[in-house]
């Protein structure tokens, strides 16, 4: 290709679609992922149950959510798959991530085995699960720090905060029923419980500050609803109770099914979410196809007449197009032709929407990447100190509290030593 | 391609080969880039002499430094040509770069005659020289952004400083020069060269931050020549001067060797700085080849066993590999076969390494995006407040200072107001 300014024009638009169309894999993808997630959370529900009750109860449930995981694990094979025919859509780190994922995937069916002979207690079981859906949740983390369209960034981000927050409320079922089904108050369950449920509404709150109108109408609706309160009074009963004491072991099963109720709700909305991401992907391709059509028709048409815009010293180089005043008129006359105007025009229309997606995105960035500092130092304080999740959460808000600096500046202070012993 | 572990972990490097040729095709990008920066400073530097002295000076310096320019120019087509040949190497915020470049580019032979017929004041064809070398440090600065491995990023962040603390020691020069010229001292111009000198102070702080051993060690002897004391006694004398009292016109060519002798010693050190990075790139690329071929041999040699490793549902699903340690032991025995234990053992190796390399990269990202949010500010406040861009930075200083608040905070305060008149 001939070097010209149009033609640079044009390989910026391809490149933008081509962005755009990894972001329609990237949607298939997370979709499929989110899905599953769902699925897998219901058969750790079940098989927690199945293996507390030593194989009495919810063998038949359990056999029929391994199906349907089944089912979806295949959705999510066939989406790799389209990723692996596509290597340019992907990245290094999504492709490790996806590596990961598959090797959980591929022990699954010994993880079942286990369970179904008893062979596992149900924390075990419960931990296994939640690796599985731990690293499909963050290869949700990984599509949503990699989108370059500001509203799909927002939009996965959106999504990846809601999945992990419902996550999180799944694995509360799962602790909870664990509690109530032993009879009695276990210390370290109830912290733990104490600790997702702060953890959810974190996510929630992120949620909420990324989501869009639908979404945020929708969640707003479900925090109306009976379940919640009942589900608040079981809670105040987990929380409340001394460790030690005894718990109702006939509140089990209505935990269960109030816990699977709201997390069924939840999953309506992630269904929306989804539906919404994947539309609004396909409207942007769409949108930058007949773009690059148009673009392309004006540029051909134009380039048929003999180029003679060599005056344009001007308006130029700078890229959010602010240039100092002072230095803007032209040096002398005007810019000459037509095609020099239309060109220009093009490059500045490109310019300016290519600047304010950079500025916009940058939010969604830097509260991914806050996260991520965040979740960093808490794992470098549980290996190095030893401590659980929560009491290394614990410990970077107490320093953040005490010392009156933000979170994310503690984490970064406590990543920065290398030999960091304690805050 | 089969989905499998071995597979998906041969898509991530091959990924990463692919990232690290786009950084060989940047790191020649750049070269020439700088390369023509530096050609248009001497222009730029000959051609506002030429036209100050009403063409009786250095109109031979001047033609001489056309061609060199020209021929540099042409280095900068062909790398341009190299991206257009390869779209996937580039991002659309590149090419729309360069098609503004391009267009700059494209105008530089009427730009050129005007001044060779004395059509443009000095200050004119200094802006328009200025806005074109802005343009091509940008493409330096979107290079520094785009680079996903940390060396390379750190080494693009202090070459882009390098360059651009370099390009406000061309404008000293070219302001310095019109001011002895003209026999005596505006205060505009005083202004100006008292904001350049501290802008050069910034970026080459920046310089020193990011550069690697080498390169400080070359910057730090550029410190302690002759000229620096020269330069530094001709700058107190431009800076002191009343307003509207005379300066010494003899003193203007001292003051252009002087000026340019540093830029020459610069030079050579950023001459040493692009060769270094296209080593550095060239390096990384080899090793990740011999790496794939290793890891492909490896795999490829695995993949002839059969395939037993089902009982890993371990270590897994933590990108960062740090897993709650209560939650780690294996769910019952050992992960089986040479061939689990070998996936497993390469899957960790590289998912570490690209942990580690995105926590790298994090500092790095982080300076230019609060170069980026500061220079948006800036832009914003010259266009709102229509005042110079010194003013708009001493107006972004003085919030900073009087609020005790970081500038860059500031920065993001006034970009997020959007009816801000004045902080």
């Amino acid at each position: 290709m001939e070097l010209s300014v149009p033609n640079m024009l044009l390989a910026a638009k391809q490149c933008e679609i081509q962005e755009l169309k990894h972001l329609g894999v990237t949607a298939h993808l997370v979709g499929a992922v989110g899905h599953l997630v769902h699925a897998l959370q219901s058969e750790r529900g079940a098989s927690t149950i199945f293996l507390a009750s030593s194989g009495r109860r919810f063998e038949a449930t359990r056999e029929k959510l391994i199906e349907e995981s089944r089912s979806l694990e295949l959705r999510v094979r066939s989406s790799f798959e389209q990723q692996l025919a596509n290597p340019a859509f992907g990245s290094a780190r999504r492709f490790s991530l996806m590596a990961w994922v598959l090797l959980g995937l591929d022990s699954l069916a010994e993880l079942r085995e286990q369970i179904a002979h008893q062979r596992l207690s149900p924390e075990r079981a419960v931990a296994a699960f939640s690796r599985l859906i731990a690293g499909l949740v963050s290869v949700i983390f990984e599509a949503a720090d990699a989108a370059f369209d500001p509203s799909i960034s927002r939009a996965l981000v959106a999504l990846f905060n809601f999945i992990q927050g419902k996550e999180q409320t799944g694995q509360e079922r799962a602790v909870g029923a664990l509690s109530f089904a032993s009879g009695i108050c276990d210390r370290q369950h109830q912290q733990r419980l104490l600790h997702l449920i702060d953890a959810q509404e974190r996510c929630f709150k992120s949620f909420v500050d990324f989501a869009d109108e639908e979404g945020l109408r929708h969640w707003r609706a479900l925090q109306d609803t009976p379940v919640v309160a009942r589900l608040e009074r079981l809670r105040r009963i987990l929380g409340s109770t001394q460790p030690g004491a005894a718990l109702d072991v006939n509140l089990s099963d209505e935990w269960f099914e109030c816990c699977t109720e709201r997390l069924n709700q939840m999953w309506q909305l992630q269904i929306q979410l989804v539906e919404g991401l994947q539309k609004r992907s396909d409207i942007l391709i769409l949108e930058a196809e007949k773009d690059l059509q148009n673009s392309a028709g004006l540029l051909n048409h134009l380039m048929a007449r003999p180029p003679e815009c060599t005056r344009a010293v001007d308006r130029f180089f700078d890229p959010d197009a602010r240039i100092d005043a002072a230095l803007t008129a032209p040096p002398n006359g005007e810019i000459g032709t037509q095609l020099g105007h239309l060109t220009m025009e093009l490059l500045q229309v490109q310019s300016d929407r290519l600047a304010r997606m950079e500025n916009e995105l940058e939010s969604t960035r830097r509260a991914l990447n806050e996260r991520k500092i965040i979740e960093r130092a808490k794992g470098l304080l549980m290996a190095r100190l030893r401590v659980s999740e929560e009491a290394a959460y614990k410990l970077l808000r107490q320093t953040s509290m005490d010392q009156n600096r933000r979170m994310v500046d503690v984490a970064e202070a406590a990543l920065s030593l290398p030999d960091f012993i304690a805050p």
